[in-house]
């Protein structure tokens, strides 16, 4: 059985719940809190040198970080991973995307807006977020205009990562009513068989 | 053959020169500067909506953005990438890795360095970039004290991937002599078999 450390409010723990949801894998959950520097004890540490959650212990003992890596190792040789070489470098295309031109603005803009004080001198990275999450959401919206998923329109790992932190945008101060093609998007995922809600 | 378009200069592009180069397998290289605007074309758009290099042109001329995806697509099948499952998922950590916590200080650092006016106000960024590019060698220096390579003490696209921004990092103000491990890794990666320097 696998086990996930990971905390529930997390975009990124959240992908690695859905896909092993959605593989009717078992697994079992243990919470760990970063905001309380659970990540950063050398306990943690060992397991992943990174302090970073998601992280999942293997069935043969061994640790994985990264959540991209995690949805990966899950979905070979399933449905949420296509076969040809070519699609799974698409799968992969948009999961980079994903880490390096989404998630570093939605999900910190996310993350400023619920958990840092009124007053804190982080609110004033909001602008330049928002701006740049607009953008990542500009990319999605024009391919989603004639695509049903991001990969060969068929659901994957690549709309399970782009869901995570973008069906909560809203959270951080992103308005989606100008993304038609990517709200109804998020409706496709979110009626998906075996979907179940960032808790 | 491939057509990859990149700039020269970029450690990113570099990562896919390096592995094509490692390959053996013909391309041809399209000059692309994004700094003059040349990512933001009409026409580079229609190729990368993301508007960003390298972006690699198939042998069917459909277009693959992303350089981590890139690196997927090339090395799956060739010596670059183990075949196992559990192995492959190791290579995408340490490559989902880069682009997380390792390229958005140390190349932004280097770019800022390198590219910007010395009265620019995106310099007050360095002391961050610093201490956080700083972490990411810290983690490369406790993995590589035993591990000859990122994954199965065997050359791979995840060294390709962490090479290509580290060995340059002194350019972004980074002191590489704290962390002879990594040290040791860069000589090993530049003496492997048609290894060529970033242009």
């Amino acid at each position: 059985m696998f086990t996930v450390y990971g905390m529930s409010d997390s975009g990124n723990c959240y992908k690695v719940r859905l896909a092993l949801e959605q593989l009717a894998a078992p697994y079992r959950w243990i919470e760990v809190d970063s905001s309380r520097g659970e990540t950063r004890t050398p306990e943690f540490l060992a397991m992943n040198a990174n302090g970073k959650v998601p992280t999942l212990q293997l069935e043969d003992g061994t640790f994985l970080p990264e959540s991209g890596a995690i949805l990966y190792y899950l979905a070979e040789g399933s449905r949420l991973l296509p076969r040809e070489r070519e699609q799974r470098a698409r799968v992969l295309q948009w999961m980079f995307f994903e880490q390096y031109s989404h998630e570093p603005y939605i999900a910190v803009a996310r993350a400023i807006v619920r958990y840092q004080p009124p007053d804190s001198p982080r609110r004033a990275e909001l602008p330049r977020l928002l701006e740049r999450g607009t953008q990542a959401l500009a990319v999605m919206e024009r391919h989603l205009e004639h695509e049903r998923f991001f990969v060969e329109q068929r659901y994957s790992i690549a709309d399970i990562a782009l869901y995570a932190y973008t069906h909560c945008a809203a959270e951080g101060g992103f308005d989606l009513s100008a993304y038609p093609a990517v709200q109804a998007w998020l409706e496709r995922v979110k009626s998906h068989p075996r979907h179940v809600p960032l808790p």
